[in-house]
């Protein structure tokens, strides 16, 4: 079997402790995982597409054959043209499993020959996402169990003071 | 029995083949199927009414005892005026499933006599919506399994250039 | 439009006023409603077919257009004789949803003409089903707001003593 | 056992019957009873947090041990200078669940002492909730079967004209 | 506010860690916790009534105003003769979600004046119950996370050899 | 990057065209796939295991890399003797979900090296299993849409007279 190049996509808005989780059980299925930056979410990140990507690299420095890359564009195309058969997604919860079957559909159709494989996080972080994090870390919340250190201090910067 | 009326109402920001999917099937249910076209959805519209309207008449011209009309008002308001008395919807996946649940039950509650029928579109067009349509349109994404020709034109010319 | 007749099978073990609502939303829908026994349901029902067809017809007479049939094999092969077009199914919660819709798919795959058609039950019998009345009356609990007077009876007549 | 304090919060936008309901069994259950509204929601609202306010204390007056008060910050603070150890929240549906267990989860761990306590509302409303009520008022529906009559007025005089 | 007595009611066939957690948290909420145990579940228990309501009295030794009742009948009527005004439930995922509103809707008919509150177990519970238990342990498999020494050992006699 | 073997495990009675699905595109993924039939399932069933297996080989004649296997034990332990690192599962709708997320937490916790790996069946598939393939089967019902040839035979000679 040839090496087989897998896609981990997302907003990354930061990376938290549950995205970090799942490339790591990413990395042990397939020979390379690229970590792919949405540059253009749909809505207003609270960082930067620079500093999004700053603190993904700070996260997976030290594992091998990872990559980090920004992209604006069809994944399905990013896929194409990294020689990747496999997109990564983890799957929590209700509302992502929806979200989640839909995009694996539409890229199924875009390009027959990519899988998306779902894997499942460590149930600490079953209710985890970006979102909550912000919210807690603007009231000054303590996000350290969630986030690594260089997200949490981020963070801290952006709260409400 | 007299004629039974039933109104279709949607967003169709842009009508996708699993509207149209819908609209056939309640095509053969009932004597005259109205298309509603909300003017102002809640979030702003990649087209505006008229181009909305433009391309759901294109999609159902052939078809016999459907029409397309703008609203802007409680549907169950048009329903009155029309003597329509059933209302269809399309259920999907699970996400649909409460929004649609409460809109019918919140309908039920303003006006008795309209009947909310669910019907459920080709398992092709399960996970299938406008805004999926839209995103992957703007990355010049082939949509032409999920829309009309014109549909397809019409996203072409909004896409990123 | 010709005559739209639709069928509504069910366990009916016992019929519930959930039950009842929906027969009545479908009687205004179509022009005439079929509901269909199943004789032998997978699990050992509470009542046997003679009395659920007892029961039911109790329910509904008074009713126009309704009839009670009971049926041993494939829904849409009994469809297809009686003419029927359409399936009727209530529609309530999660776990109906997902059987409900499967059931709905391998029918439309085994007879394209015949819509499967959801209808919403009153919310206050969104939890409502046989299985709860069953566990209820077998302890000797009040379930009269959930189920006609004879039904009642006959539930209190099986109750342990 | 000591006095029990329990913070029902939300952001209100406006209160609705169904807020009221679960207000109605935490009384009950609890000591006493703080509703906490949300000074800055994530969404503009519709109304401002006075407005939210005083249709609170409007909906509560007569009741004892209940009292309201606007919060901008972490519940869990607002929980440990309160001296609440109880975070009592409706749980109505599908999409709910998930929110509500994403939040009870982190609210636990920034404060284990405190327990998140899930009541269920009245079934006739289910699916009811703010946003929805916003909607029907904003084009002139009925919603007095959905929120108290000092609402019903402020939604009117908001409505489209 | 006069003492409050909930019943946490279930079939435990066996109890697991995430049964004993809940029980941790209503112990915090209530002042009196009375576990009850179906004498005569729906399906055929692995344990019988003896050997279950030993585990439970065995995990719970050493907690205060705990106690172990065996009953065969309907919750409500046991709340009323001991004075219990919550009935305590542990929602996890989806599946339990529809069960137990269901339960608790029923309950609330019957008997308006007692509460059913749900509480969440540890998120390392989220996906744990007694069938799982009961399916790992027949081959043998290590569940010593899952319950107490007690249910091991007793689990370990029933295994397959 | 090591040989990576998968485990398919099942009870397939009978295997349908969503397995096969399933199995092919983990043959895109996997060096090696082994199918692993449950001999002794939780509920009795249809067909038994030598048939099941028989009905397996004949759908994945051909595959290369796929091997068919019975086993009465826990998954993980036939992992560890296979030397698979993978366990492969489809994920359709919501009930499969907390299933399948409640077997692989356990599986997990089980045996840590090992990686759940859900796949999405193609949507043609998705509210297809075999209990409702048995069900129309039994009835006459055409499944040839569902399942091998070999399968519709074996289902038609054990369908009611």
């Amino acid at each position: 079997m040839s090496k087989t190049i897998a896609i981990y996509p997302g907003t990354f808005d930061p990376i938290t402790l549950g995205h970090i989780d799942i490339i790591q059980r990413a990395v042990k299925l397939f020979d390379q995982v690229i970590i792919t930056l949405a540059v253009n979410p749909v809505k207003e990140p609270m960082f930067n597409s620079a500093e999004r990507k700053e603190m993904i690299e700070d996260a997976v420095k030290g594992m091998d054959n990872v990559s980090v890359e920004q992209y604006d564009g069809l994944i399905v195309e990013l896929a194409k043209k990294r020689g990747a058969t496999v997109i990564v997604r983890g799957l929590r919860a209700i509302s992502d499993f929806e979200f989640e079957f839909q995009m694996a559909l539409m890229n199924r159709h875009l390009a027959k020959e990519i899988t998306t494989v779902f894997l499942m996080p460590h149930e600490k972080y079953t209710y985890l996402n970006s979102t909550i994090v912000r919210n807690v870390a603007s009231f000054n919340g303590d996000v350290n169990k969630f986030v690594t250190n260089l997200v949490a201090e981020k963070l801290k910067s952006k709260a409400k003071k």
